[in-house]
C-alpha cells in the first residue's frame, strides 16, 4: 500500500495537460493544484481555516527553515507538522536543498537577505570564479551556515529524509544540489551526479510508509543534463517527480526545460514544478504536463500591495485607488472583496496596518487557487486552450495604472 | 430624539457599580463595556467579523490619526467610518486632544516614538520648565506638528467636531486639553479653563443629530480642579461624560480621581474612563461608577507576546512554553485557544510570523471582553464583590514564569 495514489482523469489531446486526483494520507488533491507556501509552518498571516475557505487543498513547508527553527524534534513532539500548525490537509515538505544552496549563493555573491545579515561573511563576486565557500559541498552532503545565527550545520540525503520524516508531511522530497544560474556546464554536470547519488540515498533512507517520496530532476539549463536527469530519476521508484533548480534565464527556457524533461518521466505519477506559480506559468506548465505548483509570489506580492486581477496585477498603494469604492475585483467571492473597497485597502497599506497583509494575501491566494481550479475544469471540459487564450488575452502581468479609456 | 439612550438596569448597593444598556444608531451596547481600539480605522490585525465573534459591541477610533491619514473628507466620501472599515456596530471617536498633547509632550521631553522620528525637533527636558513649544496651545486651539511628516496643523474645538462629524462615529468627544503628568497646579488650572471653554464650543459646533457628544472631565491630579471640572462639565447638555487626562501617578490616585468626580456627574448618563483597561482597573472603575472603557493594552501587549490568563499575564516567548501542548488557557473558547497550542504560538513569535500577532490579539481581546461581560453578569446577579474578590485572588498582573509547585 503506497502512501500516495494518483489517477489521471482526463487529458487534453495535443498537449501534456491533464486533470487528476492525488490521494494522500491527509486527503485528496485535485490536480493540477497550487500549494500555498508555509515556510515556517504558517502561511504568512493566515489561519488554516482561512486557507480552507479560499480553496487550498495542499500546502508546502520548508524543511530547511523548520530544521533550524523550531527543529524537527520539537515538531515531532507535537505529533508532526499537521498537528503543530493545525492544518489537517495534505502537506509537502521540500528537502532543504534549494534553501541551502540559494542562501549559500547569496553569501558567495554578496546579495540577498543573508548577505545583509552576515556582511562580514559575504564575499564579493570574483568574475569567472564559481566555487562554493561558505556553503561547502562534498560527495556526501553540504555544510552550510544558518541564516539565523551563522552557526554551521550539515545536511546529507539521510539527514534530510530523517528531518522530513520527523516533520511528517504527506509528501517529502529527495535531497538535491540546486545549482546557481551562474554555474558552468562542468560544475552542473558534477552537481547532477551528486544529486543522482543522493536520490538513491534518499530512497534508501526513507523508512516511513505514511509518506510519499518525490525525486527531483536537476541539470540547470543544459539539455543533455536535463534529459539524463529525467531518465535517471524517472526510473527510480519514487512516488512522484519534481523539476527543480535553475530553470534558465527566461520563461522560454523554462518551457524548453519542461519540454525536454516531462516526456521522459513516468506518465502515471504526479509531476511538480518547484517554486513556480505566476498565472502565465501555470498555463504553460500544465500544458507541458505539470500537475503540482508552489510559489511564494502570491503571498509575497500581497505583502507589497501587488494584487492579482483578471486584467493583470495592480499596486494597491497607487494614489489612483485612494477614493476607489469598488473591491479589488468585482464579483470576486474572496473574504476581502466581499467586505472591503480598494480605497480602504490602500489606506491600510499606507498606514502600515497589519490587517493589510492578511486581506491582500487572502485575495491573491484565492485568485491563484481559483485560476488553478478553472484550468482543471477547462481540461475536464475539453476547452483548455480556449480558456488559456481567453484568460491570457485579458491578463497582463502588470496592469497599466491609468483607468481604461 | 437623542442619538443615544442609556438605561441603568441594575446597581450594586454600597458601590457605584451598575449594569445598563446604551442604544446607539448602530446598535446596543451592554454596559459596563470595553471598546477595542482601532486607531487608524482597523483594530490591529483583526477583521470586523472576528471582532464580532469575540464579543465586541463597540470600538474606538482616533480622530487625530484619521484626520492626518487618510483625512476625514476621504472617510466621508466612503460614507463614514462604519462603511469605510466594514464595522456596522457602534463606534466612538476621541477628539484628538489626547494625541495632540501626548505627542507634543513626547517631543518636549524627548521621549517616545515622535522624539525618535523627529530627533532634531525633540528638546531635552529642562527641569521645572513646562512650556509647550512644538505643541503650541492658545485660548482658541492647538497648533501641532504631524507625527507623520512634521508638517504643522491646527485643531480647535470646532475643527475637532467637524472632523468627527465627517468620520461619522455614533459617539464623539468634546475637544480638550490633556495636561501632562508633569504639569503644575497653575498650568493645569489654566488648561482646565480652556477645556471648559472648548466644551461649550464643542456643543455649539455639533450639527449632526445622529451622533452623541460626550464631555470630558479634566483637572489632572488636583482634587479641587477635578471637582470643579466634573461639576461644570456635568451641567452641560452632553449625552455622556468621559474622564480623561493625567490620572495621577499610581492606581490609587486614579481611583481617588474617580471617587472625586463620578458622584458629581449626572447619574442617568454613561461615563467613560479614557484609555484604561487592565483587568484590575476594570473592577475598580466599575465599582466607582464607570460604564465604558477603552485601552490599547490588550492589543499592544498581544503583539509583544504578553497574554492574559485567569492567573495573570504570561510571556509566550518564554522558553518554558517551547514544548507546551496546551492552549493559552484551558477551556478558553477563543479561536486561538480552540486551535493552537502555546508551543506553536511561541514558535510563531520567535520566528516573527505575522500570524502570531493575530492569534495573540484575538485571545487578549476576548479575555478582556469576556471579563467585562462577567463583571456585568455579576452586577445583575448581585454578586459583584464576590466575583471581584475571586477573580483578583487568582489574577496577578505578571504571572511568575515558573510552573506552580
Amino acid at each position: 500500500m503506497n502512501a500516495l495514489s494518483f489517477v489521471v482523469e482526463s487529458r487534453r489531446a495535443g498537449s501534456g495537460a491533464r486533470a487528476g486526483r492525488m490521494l494522500t494520507p491527509h486527503g485528496l488533491v485535485h490536480t493540477p493544484a497550487f500549494m500555498p507556501v508555509g515556510t515556517q509552518a504558517a502561511v504568512k498571516s493566515l489561519t488554516p481555516d482561512e486557507l480552507a475557505v479560499i480553496g487550498t487543498e495542499i500546502i508546502l513547508a520548508n524543511a530547511y527553515h523548520l530544521y533550524l527553527r523550531p527543529g524537527p524534534e520539537l515538531i515531532a513532539h507535537f505529533g508532526g507538522l499537521h498537528q503543530f500548525m493545525g492544518w489537517d490537509g495534505p502537506i509537502l515538505t521540500d528537502s532543504g536543498g534549494f534553501q541551502v544552496f540559494s542562501l549559500g549563493f547569496g553569501l558567495e555573491q554578496g546579495v540577498g537577505k543573508i548577505a545583509r545579515i552576515f556582511p562580514e561573511q559575504a564575499t564579493p563576486q570574483v568574475k569567472g570564479e564559481h566555487k562554493p565557500r561558505l556553503t561547502s559541498v562534498d560527495e556526501e552532503g553540504v555544510t552550510f551556515i544558518s541564516h539565523l545565527d551563522g552557526l554551521r550545520h550539515r545536511f546529507t540525503a539521510t539527514k534530510s529524509i530523517e528531518t522530513q520524516q520527523l516533520l511528517g508531511a504527506d509528501i517529502i522530497l529527495a535531497f538535491d544540489e540546486c545549482t546557481s544560474p551562474l554555474a558552468s556546464y562542468e560544475y552542473t554536470r558534477k552537481a547532477l551526479q551528486r544529486t543522482h547519488h543522493w536520490a538513491e540515498e534518499s530512497l534508501a533512507a526513507k523508512t516511513s510508509s505514511q509518506q510519499a517520496l518525490f525525486g527531483i530532476v536537476q541539470g540547470g539549463e543544459y539539455r543533455d543534463l536535463r534529459e539524463e536527469s529525467a531518465q535517471f530519476i524517472g526510473t527510480l521508484p519514487f512516488d512522484g517527480f519534481a523539476i527543480g533548480g535553475s530553470l534558465g534565464k527566461s520563461k522560454r527556457s523554462m518551457y524548453e526545460i519542461l519540454e525536454w524533461t516531462v516526456p521522459l518521466l513516468p506518465d502515471n505519477k504526479p509531476r511538480h514544478l518547484l517554486g513556480i506559480g505566476e498565472p502565465e506559468d501555470l498555463f504553460e506548465g500544465v500544458q507541458r504536463g505539470i500537475d503540482l505548483f508552489d510559489c511564494v509570489a502570491p503571498t509575497r506580492l500581497a505583502r507589497h500591495g501587488m494584487l492579482y486581477t483578471r486584467r493583470g496585477r495592480i499596486n494597491i498603494k497607487n494614489a489612483q485607488y485612494r477614493e476607489d469604492q469598488s473591491p479589488i475585483e468585482a464579483g470576486c467571492p474572496c473574504p476581502t472583496c466581499r467586505h472591503f473597497a480598494k480605497g480602504y485597502l490602500r489606506h491600510l497599506f499606507v498606514a502600515g496596518e497589519l490587517l493589510a497583509f492578511r486581506l491582500a494575501t487572502l485575495h491573491n491566494l484565492r485568485f491563484i487557487l481559483n485560476l488553478m481550479r478553472e484550468i482543471r475544469e477547462s481540461i475536464l471540459a475539453g476547452r483548455f486552450f480556449t480558456f488559456k487564450e481567453g484568460f491570457l488575452a485579458e491578463y497582463r502581468t502588470e496592469r497599466g495604472e491609468r483607468p481604461p479609456t
